[in-house]
């Protein structure tokens, strides 16, 4: 009789966990995966899915209004948010069960029901009361919104999790944070024709990213008549006799609103989850500590994920589920590669990258080529929308290797998608140049930027 | 007092002659450039520019039907072609006026006038018959659609060319032909809701592209009401007594349309080009005979682009102008690269390759690895739009290296051209693997088909 329930117990069911209790179970390990909310995660239930459905959906009135420049004339339109979120709580229920389906397909016991932590290799159900034991335990809870509650009145904001769930698409809204949650929402509830102001202590949004994209972004967001308000932030927010809400800027400025959205980071879920009893280490902020193999303080106790504020993306945590399981069950120890991981912002332009910014590239390399274009889409000389295009490589001027490249405009995730193919191989600018462009696409500026337009000699433009 | 005129004669104002004069005018050489009609060629005037444009237009169609499935009501859509074509028109005028002055202002003469040959190194301007001399000539005169002379009421088709200037959108239009132009041109009537169909006499639409594309994109159109009738082609055209025309098929088939379009091929504008009086010969098509640094058999005369019968690309068409420069002017004979030309068909749902087919693949390698995916775009899902994406990697198993990259969906070209890069660059499977996934993207998929969906040894799939 084995010494253990379980060889793998997975706390959480989001795309790590999910991936790791498929793939430990496919290879013939005893497995469990619980999940005390909804299988599918924050991905899946309150993120990435419904978040781009909702991204479509705020899209439809630019291309309503762009259709004129072609020709077309479109009656009035009229948008119905309990529609949107119908058909959106539909589809994430269809995935819900597919990730809950997958897991049990593949071998994996999948519970209902919250678990914690009890000793090393205890596991207690807090539903049922049963505890189990397991040779390995994975922790993979996520993260959640951080809920500001230093902030009086922050019980009167919501956050993206709310955001998901709304009863009626306010008629304004403040959404506060910098970070791409924030530009996203921000983005979405303009779109959806939301009278909208982004509040973001920080003195330009999206930091992190190439500066260059940020100013470009934040331009275009204003352009479209979507305030963004940096260098403040939030010091109350009060309900008012009308049910609205004023919220107080540190500027003394006070915005009236309908919902106060709060996107000022995620914090990891590791509270009650007994931790202490395992011997599993936290960090300052709450996240479970792990090396480079994942693996905890406690010897066999793992962890992946956003509970482990490494990079908070869905791709990286099922990456990380993937290298476990080729470290505990393929004999292959595997430490996660978090080199020239792209990602996007689906903000309207939207934004794609990888690599470094043009500031990171500086900051490290001698010799730095900018090569940078900016144009007006083809789409736009007909509709007259007065966004441009923003494409920009960033290139190592010894060894001509393509360091970074970025995007702003239409299909610029996707675009990032496959540049990261070229530059995780380490390829050069030559070997961009080599390439013959298809045309007419906006993609081909990426391979027809023959001259920098500047160089950085030691961090400085020259 | 120089021998000649000038240095470089070039006759035709394409894609490629601009690129050329303009070049070599920066480099210093006393160059003449003569366009006959319109500045900018096939590409800009009646080409791949107004192409793209009327794709947008027919596109809106289909985003008014999936707003609904986001949560909004459109109210009833119009569409006025006059509209469309004169913004059309005043785009291609910008863009016409825009490769006229770039030319002049790098120094290169620009004459509005039919230049034709009158010897190895003399040019007669028809118009003001003038006659001129030049060191070097550069034939660039593009090519034109075949108006498929031998069918009797030839008379009464149009081909690309009159598209662009239709007075008014038929209701019902027949396209002749299976290559790019024709699927394009058939998925842009339908689109603005011509009641189309395509005659084709292949077996299948788009010959030369992959097997499963072809057929994939072939069953979205006749999923979309856009008929598509293979092996069979037109005996004959008659105009009726009300204006419509009767396309009689050979299989016997009586259609009855107003507009009948051929896009049956095109043919090199080399008639009355004095080519004989220089000593440049053509092949038996009439395209201008070249070697690899594109000299014509007349060793002072060059010829690039369309009316060489190589590959009808304007990016092609540019780079071989580049080339020629280095050859001529730069002391490095440099032949074109015609490896892994990515390229796009801007159907409905859009076409985007690069590298081999699975087919050419199968000849040419004995172990093939494909990897496939296809799947309903996250759009759909809400849209319910019947539509699936396709993507295929073509893998050589021996080196790893891909060989071909395949997309069938939206923004296919866009994607091509980033493919190209790793495709050219001969980056392997597993680097295309090491790539972490942007999600939710529809690209994720190319860098996560972990393993292949099929073989193939020695041509067989196994």
């Amino acid at each position: 009789m084995p010494a253990y329930d379980y060889d793998l117990f997975v706390i959480g069911g989001g795309s790590g966990g999910v991936r790791a209790a498929r793939v430990a179970a496919s290879l013939g390990k005893r497995v469990a995966i619980a999940e005390e909310y909804r299988f599918g995660g924050t991905c899946v239930i309150r993120g990435c899915v419904p978040k781009k459905l909702f991204v479509y959906a705020s899209q439809f009135p630019e291309h309503f209004e762009d259709a004129k420049g072609f020709g077309w004339s479109v009656g009035e339109s009229r948008f119905d948010w309990s529609k949107l979120m119908a058909a959106k709580d539909k589809e994430i229920e269809r995935l819900e069960g597919l990730y809950q389906t997958n897991a049990g397909k593949a071998g994996a016991e999948t519970i209902t029901d919250r678990a914690v932590l009890e000793g090393p290799h205890e596991i207690r159900l807090v539903g049922s009361g049963r505890t189990v034991t397991a040779d390995k335990i994975l922790i993979a809870t996520g993260g959640r919104p951080n809920r500001f509650p230093a902030m009086p009145g922050a019980e009167h904001c919501i956050t993206s999790e709310e955001a998901f769930h709304l009863p009626e698409l306010p008629k304004r809204i403040a959404v506060l944070g910098g970070g791409y949650i924030a530009v996203e929402f921000a983005n979405i509830f303009h779109g959806l024709g939301v009278e909208t102001v982004l509040v973001y202590r920080g003195k330009e949004i999206l930091q992190g990213f190439d500066d260059d994209l940020r100013h470009e972004l934040h331009e275009a967001m204003e352009r479209k008549g979507l305030r963004v308000h940096c260098c403040d932030t939030f010091e109350k927010v009060e309900m008012r006799g009308d049910g609205t809400l004023a919220a107080t800027c540190k500027s003394g400025e006070v915005m009236i609103v309908d919902q106060v959205m709060l996107a000022i980071g995620r914090t990891a879920n590791t509270e009650n989850l007994g931790c202490e009893k395992a011997g599993v280490e936290l960090d300052e902020r709450g996240a479970v500590i792990v090396d480079e193999h994942s693996r905890t303080s406690a010897e066999n106790i793992y962890a992946i994920g956003d509970v482990t504020h490494r990079v908070q993306l869905t791709p990286v945590a099922i990456h990380e589920a993937m290298c476990l399981i080729d470290t505990l069950y393929r004999d292959k120890p595997t430490s996660p590669d978090y080199g020239a991981i792209a990602t996007a912002v689906f903000s309207q332009p939207e934004l794609g990258v990888v690599g470094l910014s043009e500031q990171e590239a500086a900051k490290r390399f001698a010799d730095v080529e900018i090569y940078r274009a900016s144009f007006r889409p083809m789409k736009a000389t007909l509709s007259g929308r007065s966004e441009r295009m923003l494409m920009k490589l960033v290139v190592d001027g010894e060894s001509r290797r393509v360091l970074g490249a970025h995007v702003l405009g239409a299909d610029a995730g996707e675009l990032a998608q496959v540049l990261a193919i070229a530059v995780k191989a380490e390829l050069t600018k030559d070997q961009f140049d080599a390439t013959m462009a298809v045309h007419p696409t906006a993609a081909e500026e990426l391979v027809t930027m023959y001259q920098p337009s500047y160089r950085l000699k030691d961090g400085n433009r020259v």
